[in-house]
């Protein structure tokens, strides 16, 4: 005995999401009856939308319904400068602080020789010929402070060796609102390293 | 500046389950557009499906999608004990076990008068009449061992005095395979307290 045909199909189906598990999916599929008509169908349309009208932009590679992002189209937007990310949720991030105002650009991963993840399996050689192509004037590096992202920043940079044009990274040191004791070790000593002048 | 506007939707959609949150919910449905065409297609009919077709059993209340469930339509149940629970989906575990082979009777809720949750509320008049009516011998409360769960089964043990019928209620104590030390003192206490003589 188990639940009946349908219920076991919806488990199966949420079990497929990353990080549900079997108690996790059973619980959503069990919510799912509580919702109503209305609801119902929102949500399996909304399933079918998003897959069907999502793509990648054409000129940042971050999500968009169009050929173009809202941001890659929008012209107030400083176009000398990209923010490199590694994930689309990423700009999503970025836009919420609501103070950058240049364009991105999604790697869709990290160099990682041990996972078999080579520089020619993210999006590296379109980064390169746009920051040739539109002179781009800054690239900001904003991956995340692991060896993959630290092993692809250098390796943009060197690619980008002798072109006009800064190459930056976020910093990385104690966030803000945070008690300094939950602050791990390295990120004390990164932000000791990066410390700047009081003025 | 979001993400476009199925993706939103679609983020509103898992926000509406419960447990989940913002974030939760915006990497539910980022990683459903990792999904093939086949499985976006079968999500989207689950849960449609799953709300249409599933309904309750007309005799024990539980889950089915037919007017009689598996277990109530199973002539080699024990037509004569009823554990009564508090949800459909408490069922499953005890099913999970193998070893109970008698039917079930889901109340949808426990007595709870502070969250204004009255007898009348929940489905306990039905249980009194089928106990009378189908002459049964034993009804195991499995409810949880709460004021909620307790203020439950004394009702319900009240109902049926001066009827031929046994009413008892699952062992409260420490679980298997659980040290000691993580086990709280009004588990140890009822443990004691229900203590069983070594045969």
């Amino acid at each position: 005995m188990n639940y009946p045909k349908s219920i076991n199909n919806l488990i199966e189906c949420f079990k497929k999401l990353p990080g549900i598990g079997e108690k996790t999916a059973e619980r959503l599929a069990l919510s799912i009856l509580d919702l109503d008509d209305e609801m119902i169908e929102l949500f399996s349309k909304s399933i079918i939308d998003a897959k069907r009208k999502v793509k990648r932009c054409k000129k940042c590679n971050g999500l968009s319904e169009e050929d173009l992002c809202s941001i890659c189209k929008d012209k107030n937007r400083d176009q000398k400068t990209i923010c490199v990310v590694e994930e689309p949720k990423n700009i999503i991030l970025f836009e919420k602080t609501g103070t950058y105002k240049g364009l991105y650009h999604v790697l869709d991963g990290l160099i990682s020789p041990l996972d078999g993840i080579n520089p020619e399996d993210i999006n590296i050689s379109s980064l390169i010929e746009k920051i040739k192509k539109e002179k781009i004037k800054e690239v900001i590096l904003a991956v995340k402070p692991s060896i993959e992202g630290e092993t692809t920043s250098l390796y943009i940079k060197k690619l980008l060796e002798g072109y006009d044009v800064v190459i930056t990274k976020i910093a990385h040191g104690v966030p803000i609102g945070v008690d300094m004791e939950y602050i791990d070790t390295l990120t004390l000593e990164m932000a000791m390293e990066t410390r700047t002048e009081i003025s």
